[in-house]
């Protein structure tokens, strides 16, 4: 993880001269200034309520397509946003995407499940990729995802948006600066209460698991990229009142423990049935403390020996986490160069959750693969 | 522990009217409000700064004798708060403190190593017994003090100070009476920096352990005081820099998961590497915290979704954590009942300690007998 770092410091230096920075061939290709066009799969709360707003905070980004089940709303979405009615695609036409060149990118909202389809099918159609997080149901789907984007000579992103928020971007800098001195603890618990019983996220094959798909992979995530390590080891134990209609197919909340080289441990928890989103890292000097850590907006940073040394973050890349994400793979685009959360950083991801998972069955400690 | 919430609620029921509700054999032996008088066993940091300056703060307590292997500093301490040259005693001829009707009770300030020998000379010596916490160095030991005392027919009282804490017994209280809801998730940190490298806990033969024998015990109290739970399981991981010179002989940092039969996982950490003292429990309605949850002053508590509701506790027990321990068994002793925090809890607490090791050595879950 050491070299998102890197990348990102690059991403945030190319920021403001995008356009005279632009080098490669799909780069020479494309107008000066030209904003690329995003088709949204997807029009649920996620895709609808937080994505498509974000566009007229963009510099890079534009809103060209929608792609939804449902005629009317995909309608009416288009007329607000102003997408012709030209780039309206239903899921059975949705590969007849390949001849609308007004679309560089599909973005991937869709339940777990259909993640990986339409991931394949957008890069067959020549698109590039951002897919949301989790990025599929297994890391076989993950790796199958990897490949048709590689095949077509595409891009791929997962949409961990906390790459571009600024709060968790100084959190980062400061851990690598040794600011808190040598790294020994992390933890994170995240939750929130499910309420909807039909909810997709509490059908087992549609989401793929309960809570640490849905938010504990931000615990994860954060471990990885707060740290800068790959963890070697996990155990998890997971427990859920499964009497409780919410939770007849996932887990309501699970702990994981993360080993690292250096000797950190990760303690992570994630759950259903309480609201909570918060980070922890403690070195030898000091802790890095971030609440809420991973929201939508609002985050808090305290860098010190408890909560007296509140951090005001420098802007990040985009006017917010979800301009700045999309705008990112716009550039990644631009430039042809990799995003700093390409997909197989979201099958890292899906592997460790899926010893996760076993451990918890098996209860047993799993070593993980280099 | 369901148990000590009734008895707590006797403690402080009885806490102001002790002469007239004083029953039982022993303790029609004693003239009413007479003070018990206690033999403090060790002058080191913990008996010299913290313990002996509290008797002032007492009501049924007072000092009467003290033992160390440092004749000039005992005769100063003794000078100082008016304990008689009769009353000095050093461990060579401890086991005369069986003569001096002054003594009621034995407090054990002892590094670990010693505790077992010394409670049980004192209750050879005729005298109850309060051991500072952790109870000894292995279960084996606990098991052979608590023998002796029963055999004695004395009473024995591990130092768990926190039992006499108003802000963690208003927190107990809040827990049980079901504020937060059905309880999910127990989190505690517990650290500070060691220093010296030739401290006595940082010697294996003389502490037992590292971070968890001395501050991660706190968190382990907390995990099953705040849930009312045993545990029935435990995972662990231990992480430890062996070339600093702190750290040759026991771990700095140990993590441990505890697992709760009505499906609470506690999550616990201790480290010898920075400073950290909170307590988390969650629950499906809000959650409780403390921090500094178990510090000898300062404790603040928060109950709610957030730290927006902070609360101030009503009154302990005793004038504070300490003089309210000190009474407590002094009153346990006149009443003649059985201490809150008898031998037992100290032995439950060695044989989850004993399970963390095994755990962290073996890398698997241990089952823990009920």
């Amino acid at each position: 993880m050491t070299v998102h770092l890197d990348r990102r410091g690059f991403v945030l230096a190319a920021g403001g001269a995008i356009a005279a920075s632009a080098i490669g061939g799909s780069a020479l290709a494309q107008p000066a200034g030209r904003k690329l066009g995003y088709a949204i799969v997807g029009l649920g709360g996620y895709g609808l309520g937080q994505i498509i707003p974000q566009f007229k905070n963009c510099q890079h980004s534009r809103l060209v397509a929608l792609v939804s089940g449902d005629a009317a709303k995909a309608k009416r979405v288009a007329a607000e946003y102003g997408v012709p009615p030209s780039g309206i695609y239903d899921y059975n036409n949705f590969d007849r995407i390949r001849d609308n060149p007004e679309v560089d990118i599909v973005y991937v909202c869709l339940p777990v499940s259909m993640h990986a389809e339409y991931t394949i099918r957008a890069a067959k159609a020549g698109k590039h990729v951002l897919c949301e997080k989790p990025m599929a149901l297994s890391s076989k789907e993950c790796e199958a995802m990897i490949a048709a984007c590689r095949q077509a000579g595409k891009k791929l992103m997962i949409g961990y948006r906390c790459h571009f928020e600024p709060t968790n971007l100084e959190a980062i800098r400061r851990a690598r600066a040794g600011e808190i001195g040598k790294l020994r603890y992390f933890r994170s618990e995240h939750g929130y209460t499910a309420g909807d019983p039909t909810a997709w996220r509490l059908k087992k094959a549609m989401s793929g698991g309960g809570s640490i798909m849905d938010i504990g992979i931000y615990a994860l995530q954060a471990a990885r990229y707060m740290t800068g390590e790959e963890p070697v080891a996990v155990y998890a134990k997971e427990t859920t009142d499964r009497n409780d209609p919410r939770f007849r197919e996932v887990e309501d909340m699970i702990e994981f423990q993360l080993e690292f080289p250096s000797g950190v441990i990760g303690s992570c928890m994630s759950m259903y049935s309480a609201n909570r989103n918060q980070v922890l890292l403690m070195g030898d000097k000091g802790r890095i403390e971030m609440e809420p850590a991973t929201g939508y907006s609002g985050q808090r940073l305290w860098v010190g020996r408890g909560r007296e040394n509140e951090i005001q973050p420098p802007p990040g890349p985009g006017r917010n986490q979800f301009a700045g994400q999309l705008d990112h793979l716009s550039q990644c685009v631009i430039e042809n160069r990799e995003p700093v959360v390409p997909g197989e950083e979201g099958l890292r991801d899906i592997r460790i959750i899926e010893a996760v998972y076993q451990s918890a069955r098996e209860k047993r400690r799993i070593a993980l693969k280099a």
